[in-house]
């Protein structure tokens, strides 16, 4: 049985429609998964037909609505017209189709009418102009799927990270470095490992907060007084986890490649090393929720959008994770 | 002329001693330097024997005194006996030694009896055993070259990087994030590309404190309020700088290539892509000092000290770029 993955539309003046019309075409991807369009059909005919990517499309009322042979079932969940379109621009009217097109596959993917859910890129700024005041998709992702239970996840070929806090002012890092929140991101980071990607007995590295990890409690205490006992805890429950260790020496000795996952502490503390070993290769997957949520590691590219020249290869390779994560959970 | 260059001993239980001798049994390089060396004479006697390092040392009285062709003269600071070398040991009398060496080389950079001065690696910790209590070398030699404008830099092939907080815990680096700081350490990047690297023209790019930058106030208020005003306010003063970057972004697109250095807002932010991009071959450079001092880009490794495994090229490195700078500021 081939996985019903939901595609969101993300916002349409971006590139995120053009990358997800681009999979549309990769044909061996699609022998391999049933997608549905979230969005505006309006929307997804004109980029197409400004892309000239020949696909038909049908706007269906359900999920499980049958659709000719080689058509693409489009859910409108918001009419969006083609004049609509400003590519590069900031815009409410994006923000929203964006937002309940996430709104919408959410429930299809609670309800059981969708597998697995992929998110095309959206700009916050777009949804917060729009109402959604989420500081990102993850986070909202979380609330919609009543969970507090969620961990920001890159999974690509040479590292897998997970983020124990996502999208907070450096300020704010400390204050939320807990030893609960740690432990807590473990067990999902674990569970995501075992579940989700089955490896049968991972190794997760934690990286320290301070430079130095600290150097023995002179340039900040956390790594002794929070992280290095909730390390030790997690370990006690199970969980291969070791650290704290000093982020830029665990790097510079390759260290990454030692170890099946690794916990950053902050965003750019995991985003900058993931995305320097390759840019475009990994998937952001939002690990902990009982739905399953893949998403291109990129944003919308307010830049490049409309000109037909956005990597779809992200995309490609989220769509491929959810199917994997779908199968694998099949098999629990 | 060959520039007289000092070697501090650094913590002789590290590995400092074993890559500054191996460093001066490179013949091409040493034709370039005269080196005197700083620290214990019976320590290097001591290490040179276990390595099987073949040269001879002359204890000299100054730093000008003539030794005999070949030899390495070695300013004693501080009588080590090779029984106080416990490789691999935190140790206080190894952090006398050491911070000894660095004041006594700085001595010889402001009296002119040397050029420059090239520091092994130091144990923080030794050297607060010791009773030198600062958060690194950089600060230290800040203080006791009198001069207050100072900025740790990193100079390797792939990109030049400078940190505007240095040893600070997270937890401090947002309220040290301020505009006068920043504009500080812009005309310390700029004098030193333009003087000590002679790069004529040279642009900068800064990188944000926040994820997404901020995006646009979501995610911190430091790039709006404080980062891009001293960025203009620099650019007003002649300097080429651009940003602030989100910094995961700019790595993931290879944008370091475009600018000839990138001022960080703190340390891991800084160092986790530059030793991504080869560790061993940048040199920490003390730029802003009326003095001249460069280091290697490594730690003391004590897991590796007195195995005779340690790589010289960080250090060779250091030793080349110190030569480099000394060149260049005697042309202006």
């Amino acid at each position: 049985m081939k996985p019903r993955i939901a595609i969101t539309i993300g916002d349409f003046n971006g590139i995120g429609p053009e990358v997800t019309l681009k999979c549309l075409t990769n044909a061996t991807l699609m022998k391999t998964v049933d997608p549905i369009l979230i969005g505006s059909a309006e929307v997804f005919v004109a980029i197409a037909k400004k892309l000239k990517i020949k696909k038909t499309f049908s706007v269906v009322q359900s999920a499980l609505q049958k659709v000719p042979a080689g058509s693409i079932p489009v859910l409108n969940v918001f009419t969006a017209r083609e004049k609509n379109i400003q590519y590069g621009v900031l815009a409410p009217d994006a923000g929203v189709c964006c937002g309940r097109a996430i709104e919408h596959a959410v429930r299809l993917c609670l309800d059981g009418s969708v597998d697995a859910m992929v998110t095309a890129p959206a700009s916050k700024e777009a949804m917060h102009l729009a109402g959604y005041n989420f500081p990102g998709q993850t986070e909202m992702l979380a609330m919609l799927s009543r969970s507090d239970r969620v961990m920001m996840m890159f999974v690509s070929d040479s590292m897998n990270v997970g983020l124990t806090t996502i999208h907070l002012p450096i300020r704010e890092v400390a204050d939320n470095i807990t030893a609960a929140r740690i432990i807590e991101k473990l067990e999902i980071l674990h569970g995501a490992l075992v579940n989700d990607l089955q490896i049968k007995t991972p190794s997760i590295a934690v990286l320290a907060l301070n430079p130095h990890a600290g150097e023995n409690g002179m340039m900040g205490s956390e790594e002794k007084v929070i992280i290095l006992p909730a390390i030790q805890k997690a370990v006690s429950q199970g969980i291969n986890a070791a650290g704290p260790f000093a982020s830029d020496g665990f790097f510079a000795t390759g260290k990454q490649k030692e170890y099946d996952a690794i916990l950053a502490m902050y965003h750019d503390q995991g985003l900058i090393p993931l995305k320097m070993e390759g840019f475009d290769n990994s998937v952001n997957y939002s690990a902990g929720l009982r739905i399953i949520r893949t998403s291109p590691d990129h944003g919308t590219a307010f830049d490049i959008a409309g000109e037909g020249k956005a990597s779809p290869k992200s995309m490609a390779a989220a769509i491929r994770l959810a199917h994997t994560i779908v199968d694998n959970r099949r098999k629990k």
